[in-house]
């Protein structure tokens, strides 16, 4: 039913013409055999030889499974609604079984079916042993009207009115008019002019986002449009972001506190990094890490983060505008919800428990007096279930007894992966604290100097992997989780779906970048007093620079990694690696026939072979996970909006190739916006101004250095910021076992240092948390309560200046109005000058027969109805009551006219 | 027109039949002379002798103030839109002046055009020398008719349709029917009825909500709705909020640091409250206030805190649902904004704007060689401004150059507003100062014991009265700004009227409170280095129980206060003193007529006598500042809630009593919901969030006590709290002149103790903060954070979890949808069998001509429609194209059956 809609707008008269004098054309490979009749949908199943059991379809029609409540038009609907669901199920999922006749049984039922739904048939000729049997459907005009009619679809109606109002007008209408009737195009060359557009080198022209929307439908358009925006987005985004970083790059050379770290005369002595194997070091030596950090941890940062956050609420607020207007422009403004058909499986299930019930029931009956207070309970629940449920009269639904299972495997499952998520990234630093003790052990100094690097490397990639593989079986946990919840509508299972496979992946993806923000180096104890994993093995400290450099590694290789690798292997190489396997299995099964003549095989059979279409889920979740990269750690990595700009420049023209050349044609689905995402985009925003906070007064080193510069340094200055920052360690304090074996610096040294604010060894309180240590921490909170509040402020003022409707489209809306109040005026008093024309004349004998006889049909209504006026026509006998037309035809009026009409100038 | 609306529903044939067989009822003073028509609006002036002027109404008019734009249809709408406006003005405004004549000009004008656009008009016969003039309106059943379309009034229609279709939903909808045309209640019986309602004994019963909606309308109907929700959701906060009140009451004798207070063993010697006259005192004297602290600052306020923000949230969902059932009920679902007429200001701001730009045109072609290029950059803005306005092609509006001078007078006006109410809570506390200064100075030791008391109750209600003096004149200045800045339309200018009285009200009735909370006694300083006002004058510190209780008492009485008085004085007693004020005038104008006497006097002339509306404003914004109250600073005084309950119950019927009683039958007004006002309720909610975490981390001692407990305290117990919270202070260190003159204790003491975290007179850093200011600050900020953020996310889960949609209403839109399928379906059925049947017989000669004349008419429509079917019927004139009839049915038929129907069983 869902593809007709593209078809609706053009007329059959026209096709035929067309069809007449393009005898070469490609399109008529798109029709029945007659060449007239266009084919508007393929249904296809896998056969055997035909049965004995095949005869009249009227002779073997099995009784439809149906709720028993459905009005007879709605039944049919429902069967057309489902009619390629059945189909494909018996092709894709039924192996050849001896239980064919029921198949066949079935199928001549539903053919039945779309055939009283008033389609039109058309089988294969020939009659292979098995193989696939392709049934080409045909929308006739009237089936295309009344569905249309259901699902209100506008046309320009009144047209005639409007020329004679004013000319103006007139002209847009007919403009409008002209390229609704262009001929449709066809399916082959559009699909090359697609073509040209998705080559690489087309990236920087604009989507024709209406083109993608008559073929694909609303929904697909309103994905690649949605896309269009974020990526137009990322742009100043973008820039932004490379400023912030070479703002870093400059100052580099004039920041006090890396010259200070890299300043080999400010001796520094640290702690050893590890217990016995390690030496004591200077601080020197990590200059160039603290170089590094300084790229991104710079005020700058602060700014950008603030940036990003009110870049996001804009972005959220200009999609909203371009969805209203694709809304107005694609005719979705007066678009209700339709009430959607249930899931066959929950029909199913349904089925089944009314069926138990029944048992149950007449067990009951048969043990009544036993328990008779049983069943009292048993009635007086249906009875409440009734008064709840007042729609459902005589209907049964699965209550959350029924669901009750499903949600238990469910949380506990989701319990269990995030346990997996969780362990995956113990495991992680489990194998960094390990091997990197390992390798400090090792006698090769080669090997020594480069243990940061090494384990750091792996580390990231055993990350990226285990995120990659866990990304694609949480994919399919989800959707085992939300079957067994059993939702009714196929709507409300993809939003189950998609949240929680959001929850899963979103876990999965950033769990590894929680833990080196927000954890690592925060449980590592401090000299004489260190933390072990395992009893050996000291938990790991950041590297001397800060976490932040460590956070902006490990993000830029997650994001650039998952990216490449999901663009590449997972969207291009393995659906052609299905489509290999698949070919292989067809020459299987089919060894021994002839090779179909390429000639032949029609358009069906070549768009047969592609993959079939799994929804729009996976597109969409891989481009919010990406939005979550580029704003949730922006303040660590201000390149991120620039590789995910990189990224989305080829993913659009990746997509598009996909959808167009390797995919089957979706079905053509009508939505207004892009439903849960844009609350998940929402909720992701909101998440990321707390995070960034957090990020920027915990992980950065920040707010230390402002507290540094106006309560403690003597000068105003950042001087003596490093020396602030090291507390004080007496080594005879060392515990027995963990002083280093071999030192070329331990001979005189009684103090080593090490980053924390700390008491020194020589105060009351030795090695506890210093007046510093508290006076940051408050710094650090009060800065993010101020951060989150200012920039969610800042964000509902952005949201709040930004209109959800543009200017122009609210003007046009506005302008339709004033045009609905004119026509009805002009109307009434034409009516009423004709009125009084007709009393003014002598009433013949024949209309004064008519008027009593329509008076008689008429009254009753016309107290009902304010608009209702003397019936002045039509003798001739009525297919409906005409006493609803008056306020219906203002009704229609404003929602009709549409304004492509872009210039109404007044009379 | 938009009293109209109501009267609707009622047949003309009906009320005059009501007429005739009751003509002592006393409906009948409420028609025209005949009896017969009912008064639908009365319009009044003031008036003098005639004059000379006067003639027939066409040879007097004025010419109409027009755009010179608006189509035919929409000046008339107009015209009627502002009827009552100018005639009222003209009464009110205008004191009698020589120019009478020109008024009648206008006066006949207008009359003209109420009855060129339909409505009947009956003057007074009555010829006094001067006085009021009422003049009668009558809407006829057309105009009502062609009003309601244009509201798009929904009426049940298809009733026989639905009536052949099934028997149940017939019986219903025969049901509904029945309420809709029982008569109309008449206003004086409808007022009667009222007040048996509004008596003070009814508080306990149901609003008559949707009584009031047809009385008042909508708008109205909304207020009292929402008043309802509102005053029930209080009923659960204020019984949660007296189990924390006595929670605190039966908790106060075990609390340990209250206890530790009271204990006069432990010595505490505390530094003097004020320089010189006051003495050292001990701290068991405070013991009084201690203990009422502990009833506002213990554990639980901070659970009922929490418990109020997700309260805030689920008051605004609940109220959403309830509005959309309302919606529902009162036919509002599918209400459209109306495109509102501009206020007269802005129209006549504009005309003036016109005419100067007209003459600098004319200066400018007299000039033109010279001012050749300043032209062409002026009508460059022009086209410019045309191609950014496209809807205003021929219009003209204010840009905001012209509003620039309102803006500037607005911010300004704002900021010193602000510097007002900031410089009243300056003043206030200045008073405090010195006044406790002169009585602590003061010999009489009554005096000198009762400063504090005494000093806070005369404070409180100095604040008292400024906030209810600026209050009033804040209302004024705001609609005087709200003027300057020429809105364009009605709702426009009320919405920015609420948004700076909100504002400017807002801020008057908390900035005291703020004060309190936040900054009492943070700048006071410490011993030894006070912080003085006019070098004299000690900055105030908070009592020894901490500032809580006080904020309590400020709260409590402010709030109480501000209720009470409003309630009493400003809505029952200045109304009434206004109105006798009126009424001495008025006879002191005619004292030498005769009386009238009172039977003669109409209903139109009682009704007269009542004040007019003012519109909603002032109601909902005491309702805001109330629950600014309740949600604001609850924390601090969980009877907040109580307080309100006992108010609004009192406040429903006193505005009832008021609305129907003391006021003119306000003009009934369509509105979906409340508006702005729910914005603001939103904002408040989200406010006080953040306010309530700071109230609870920095006014409560509810932190350091938490941070003593599980940080400082040996035994793990609150034993020892208040000794940790004091300071010392060596006495030596007290500057020259502040030591107390005469003292009893201050002999032998060297140290006293402060409420503060700093380091001793020992230490190193001596009246520094101390490591556990710092440690307890790290504390509050975090507590803030987390209670932010989990409050934040709970709200969000409740507005999440609560549907807006309630269930009965979606599953009635569904079951209409349903409905109309199967309407559909059924119609189309028909029509298919009645084609066949025209068909198979052979067509006469004449029906054939028929037919070939309305194929003609109807061909080119019927492409662009998919619905159209062969035209079978009417060969009479049409009145209007039927090509959009087909869609029109389903799109009327999916808007009409209204489901009142609750029962339909299937087929």
């Amino acid at each position: 039913l869902r593809t007709w809609v593209h078809c609706i707008l053009l007329s059959p008269v026209q096709v035929a013409n067309n069809m007449m004098d393009m005898d070469q054309d490609p399109r008529k490979r798109l029709c029945f055999a007659d060449g007239r009749r266009k084919v508007d949908y393929v249904l296809v199943y896998h056969y055997r030889k035909r049965s004995s059991v095949r005869g009249s379809p009227s002779q073997h029609r099995l009784s439809i499974i149906s709720n028993g409540s459905y009005p007879l038009g709605v039944e049919e609907k429902d069967q057309e609604g489902r009619k390629d669901e059945p189909a494909e199920v018996v092709v894709d999922v039924g192996p050849p079984d001896p239980a064919d006749g029921e198949k066949i049984m079935i199928r001549e039922e539903f053919e039945g079916n779309l055939k009283d739904a008033g389609l039109e048939i058309e089988h294969d000729k020939e009659n292979k042993a098995h193989g696939h049997a392709f049934i080409r459907l045909h929308a006739p005009w009237q089936v295309l009207s009344r569905e249309a009619e259901f699902l209100k679809i506008k046309v320009p109606t009144k047209k005639s009115y409007e020329l004679r109002e004013e000319k103006g007008l007139a002209a847009t209408m007919n403009e409008v008019w002209r390229k609704l009737n262009q001929p449709f195009q066809p399916k082959v060359p559009h699909q090359e002019q697609e073509h040209s557009r998705t080559k690489y080198g087309a990236f920087y022209k604009y989507q024709p986002v209406d083109l993608i929307r008559k073929y694909f439908g609303e929904k697909i358009g309103l994905y690649f449009a949605w896309l269009g925006v974020y990526t137009q987005l990322l742009i100043p985004a973008s820039v932004v972001g490379i400023i912030v970083f070479f703002y870093g790059w400059a100052t580099v050379e004039t920041n006090i506190p890396s010259q200070e770290m890299c300043d080999e005369d400010q001796n520094f002595t640290m702690c050893p990094l590890c217990d016995r194997a390690c030496d004591y070091w200077h601080l020197s030596t990590a200059c160039g890490t603290a170089r590094a950090s300084h790229l991104f941890d710079n005020p700058a940062t602060v700014f950008f983060a603030i940036f990003m956050s009110l870049w996001a609420a804009m972005f959220l607020e200009h999609w909203k505008r371009r969805q209203i207007s694709l809304n107005y422009s694609w005719d979705l403004t007066g678009m209700e919800e339709e009430e959607e058909h249930p899931r066959p499986k929950y029909e199913t299930i349904l089925l089944q428990k009314r069926q138990r019930k029944k048992k149950n029931t007449k067990n009951k009956n048969e043990q009544i007096k036993r328990q008779l207070k049983h069943i009292h309970a048993y009635i007086l629940t249906l009875f409440t279930l009734n008064v709840f449920l007042p729609s459902q009269t005589g209907h049964e639904k699965l209550t959350w007894r029924d669901r009750l299972p499903g949600y238990l495997i469910n949380i506990s499952s989701i319990l269990f992966m995030f346990g997996v998520t969780c362990s995956a990234v113990f495991s992680v630093i489990i194998y960094r604290i390990t091997i990197s003790a390992l390798m400090a052990m090792s006698s090769d100094p080669e090997v020594k100097s480069n243990v940061r690097v090494t384990v750091t490397a792996t580390a990231v990639i055993i990350n990226l992997v285990v995120i990659l593989i866990l990304d694609e079986i949480y994919g399919m946990v989800a959707a085992w989780l939300t079957e067994l919840e059993i939702p009714k509508t196929e709507t409300n299972f993809e939003e189950r779906l998609i949240l929680k496979a959001f929850l899963l992946k979103f876990m999965n993806a950033y769990a590894p970048i929680f833990y080196v923000a927000f954890f690592k180096g925060r449980f590592a104890g401090r000299p004489g007093d260190y933390v072990y994993v395992f009893n050996d093995y000291r938990m790991e400290e950041c590297a001397p620079g800060g976490c932040l450099i460590e956070l902006c590694i490990q993000l830029s290789i997650i994001m650039l990694g998952k990216q490449l690798i999901q663009n590449n292997v997972f969207e291009i190489g393995i659906p052609k690696l299905k489509k290999l396997c698949r070919t292989l299995k067809d020459k299987e099964r089919a060894p021994k026939e002839i090779v179909e003549q390429p000639g032949r095989r029609q358009q069906w059979h070549l768009d047969y072979d592609l993959e079939p279409f799994d929804g729009l889920t996976p597109e969409y979740m891989e481009m919010i996970i990406q939005f979550g990269f580029v704003s949730l750690f922006v303040a660590s990595f201000p390149l991120a909006p620039l590789f995910a700009l990189l990224n989305n420049v080829i993913e659009i023209r990746l997509d598009a190739k996909k959808f167009v050349t390797e995919l089957r044609r979706p079905d053509a689905i009508r939505a207004k916006d892009i439903g849960i995402w844009y609350n998940i985009l929402s909720g992701l925003g909101k998440f990321s101004v707390i995070i960034n906070a957090f990020v920027i007064s915990f992980t950065s080193d920040f707010i230390p250095r402002l507290v540094y510069q106006y309560m403690y340094s003597e000068t105003g200055t950042m001087h003596g910021f490093i020396n602030h920052t090291l507390s004080y360690f007496n080594v005879s304090n060392f515990k027995p076992g963990t002083v280093p074996s071999i030192s070329s610096l331990g001979k005189d040294i009684t103090f080593c240092r090490y980053k924390d604010y700390r008491e020194p060894p020589w105060s009351t309180e030795p090695y506890q948390f210093s007046k510093q240590y508290w006076s940051v921490l408050a710094a650090r909170l009060g800065f993010v309560i101020l951060f989150q509040n200012l920039v969610i402020t800042m964000s509902m003022l952005v949201a709040w200046v930004i209109p959800d409707v543009p200017k122009n489209i609210s003007e046009k809306l506005k302008k339709e109005k004033t045009l609905l109040v004119d026509v009805f005026l002009n109307e009434e008093k034409e009516k009423l000058q004709l009125i009084q024309s007709l009393f003014s004349r002598d009433l013949t004998q024949e209309q004064q027969e008519e008027l009593k006889v329509s008076d008689q049909t008429s009254l009753p209504l016309q107290q009902t109805q304010p608009g209702q006026l003397p019936p002045t026509s039509s003798p001739a006998p009525r297919t409906r009551p005409r006493a609803a037309s008056f306020s219906q035809f203002t009704r229609q009026m404003s929602m009709s006219p549409r304004s492509d009409i872009t210039q109404h100038t007044a009379v």
